[in-house]
């Protein structure tokens, strides 16, 4: 396949029907004549939007397809960590395999780019992160994967894990990872000077892990920030999670977004409903880019996700009472062009010369697609199509 | 049709696979021998749940089939509400048809139990009620449907409404519904002296929307179990979406939580992601019957909703935080025993002798089934299949 389609009928973000021209691979005109010869798919007057980023998973560790798993784990944060690690060992879950389960299940439904975050481990060593290396090389022409190497049991207080974190980031890793320097790793400035250093070394992106609520997390936040000035790392770090946006001293959380606008800090949002989260319409509007990601889909953690981004544009809406059509497409954007600034997409959306990763969506408008969250009635990447009707073209190898 | 069948290798919540007989509309037996001509059904190792109840939602203003609405409505409660009276009229809202559409989508998701309530207001009048009594009457064999006489705009604020209240109840409500006695109608003993009246005149149960945030909603609460108490009505009184049982202030929460299992109030939730929540275990630990609902599903008030009680299982679950196998039963417990609790129902559940009204599930086990949401693979109301694979059987007449 050359990458080359000639699409009729469709709605470029639900606006007037025209039809969209790719050639090798990349989107060249709307409405033009078609060539004579290239292969011509009815875009029946779907919408057509770029497509999906799944900017924050666990690929590693999902369960997909690998029969129910009963979840009986204790309450707290480390007993999560802690029953992960020896499930892993007992269940005998394969990073290679089960990434690609998962990479394949985001194509079916649209997604075209995914950042995961591989754990590290002095247990697992690297397997996780060569298992998703090798899923994401075997994918690369349906589907974009970055990694990020995570450090899940802790960094500082697991000696032998920075070392290994350094040999991610040689093997592949795109991406250095963090995870909540003070109530896990136990010593904020520690932990974030390896982290930025690691991606200094490296000349890499940075995405940490935050969920420490309220005031603490607001003080990693500032830990970090500085870091991002001091090291000119603007727009190459991502808070994930940010819980600490979501607590109740609105003076302070001013201050914090004005700060991460400044600094170009991503913000990345699972939009759970039982924990604060950031205001993502404050964010937008005060300039700071935010995406969305699934989280752990069907892991040790938790029984719920489906790796469905259109699905998680309507958990963000939800969870921020977005009601309006302009809000809902608001939600949307956090799993598109938010995703795509987040990861640094080159030549992302819909203007001549973007690469061609497409979708076509069922509906009237935009919010309607989103709250349908219908099968994909195709899915594009690299323009060829990767996905038909909900269903993936090619199965895990 | 009898309301006889065998029906072949269930598993009833998960458990063992056997067979059901059911034998004019009701469970008889587990395990016997089918008799001869009576129709057989092969449950295929479906899990066997009774039917879901729907305990709070608004039948009559669901715009489905209506065309996409563009929502443009400020963020007021009182934004809503008018902008919902003009649209009304503006767009002819067909209370019977519009009911008549979502009961059926109910039905085709395995609701076999709808709780609506119905707007009454002196713009309208009793339209509303009418429309919802045609769709209950003429449905009547495929989903039993209860109707809240709901003063939506307010009532002591709007003269004449109480009269119409009265009269909804003549014409066969089934509910005296109330509204925010002080948010809304600025008189919280008045407005609830009222809606008591009513329904000890009318000898019919209680249901109240309270929004009212925190230490304002705390107050109507109690004005709610004292006039509870002081009537004898015990189980017979509602209260729903009570955000201010997620108030930060949790000696009060323990307080009032005494006082509704003591009074035997229920509590109804839609579990919204954006607002403060009933905590579902505490109350459940405590003994207070809680169910679950839809709200609006595709309204001028918002676009989400489809009326699947299993999504609102996994909503129930995300809001609460449960991530255990045991913890999404109780969601789904939500959804089927503490609706049919709320409601009333008779003879419900799986013992002989119980209405036969099931849903045939696919899954493992009950967590697999809620977080999968799979189309139902067969809905029996009474002995009956209304609906197959995700379909209702019956077209809105």
């Amino acid at each position: 396949m050359t990458g080359d389609l000639y699409i009729t009928r469709v709605r470029p973000m639900g606006e007037a029907a025209t039809s969209l021209t790719v050639r090798g691979g990349r989107i060249a005109a709307c409405g033009e004549v078609a060539s004579p010869g290239v292969e011509v798919i009815d875009g029946g007057d779907a919408i057509l939007i770029p497509g999906l980023v799944e900017a924050h998973t666990h690929l590693d560790k999902t369960l997909l397809g690998m029969g129910w798993y009963r979840n009986e784990v204790g309450p707290r944060l480390i007993d999560k960590i802690e029953n992960e690690r020896a499930e892993k060992k007992r269940l005998g879950i394969d990073p290679a395999r089960q990434s690609a389960r998962q990479a394949i299940l985001s194509v079916s439904h649209g997604s075209t780019a995914i950042r995961s975050h591989v754990d590290v481990d002095t247990e697992i060593g690297l397997s996780g992160i060569e298992g998703v290396l090798r899923t994401s090389e075997t994918y690369r022409d349906i589907v974009d994967i970055e990694i990020v190497a995570f450090p899940q049991s802790g960094m500082l207080i697991r000696p032998g894990t920075v070392e290994l974190m350094e040999e991610a980031l040689r093997l592949g890793a795109h991406v250095v990872g963090g995870l909540d320097p003070s109530a896990i790793d136990r010593d904020p400035k520690g932990h974030l000077d390896v982290i930025f250093r690691l991606a200094e070394r490296f000349g890499v992106p940075v995405d940490i892990h935050l969920h420490e609520p309220a005031e603490l997390g607001a003080f990693s936040m500032e830990l970090i920030i500085e870091r991002t000035r001091a090291l000119s790392m603007q727009g190459k770090v991502t808070i994930s999670h940010a819980f600490c946006l979501g607590m109740a001293d609105q003076d302070y959380v001013a201050s914090l977004i004005d700060s991460l606008a400044e600094a170009r800090v991503h913000i990345l949002t699972t939009a759970p409903a039982s924990r604060p989260v950031p205001p993502v319409k404050r964010l937008v509007e005060a300039g700071v880019v935010v995406a969305a990601g699934s989280d752990g889909v069907r892991d040790t953690w938790g029984p719920y996700g489906n790796a469905d981004m259109l699905e998680r544009a309507v958990l963000v809406g939800l969870r921020n009472n977005f009601r309006r059509d302009d809000e809902v497409a608001l939600a949307l954007d956090t799993c598109t062009m938010g995703g795509a600034r987040l990861m640094g997409l080159e030549d992302y959306g819909l203007a001549p010369g973007c690469k061609a990763d497409l979708v076509l969506l069922d509906g009237e408008t935009l919010a309607e697609a989103v709250v349908n969250r219908a099968p994909r009635r195709i899915v594009i990447k690299g323009g060829r199509v990767v996905a038909r009707n909900g269903q993936a073209l090619i199965e895990v190898a």
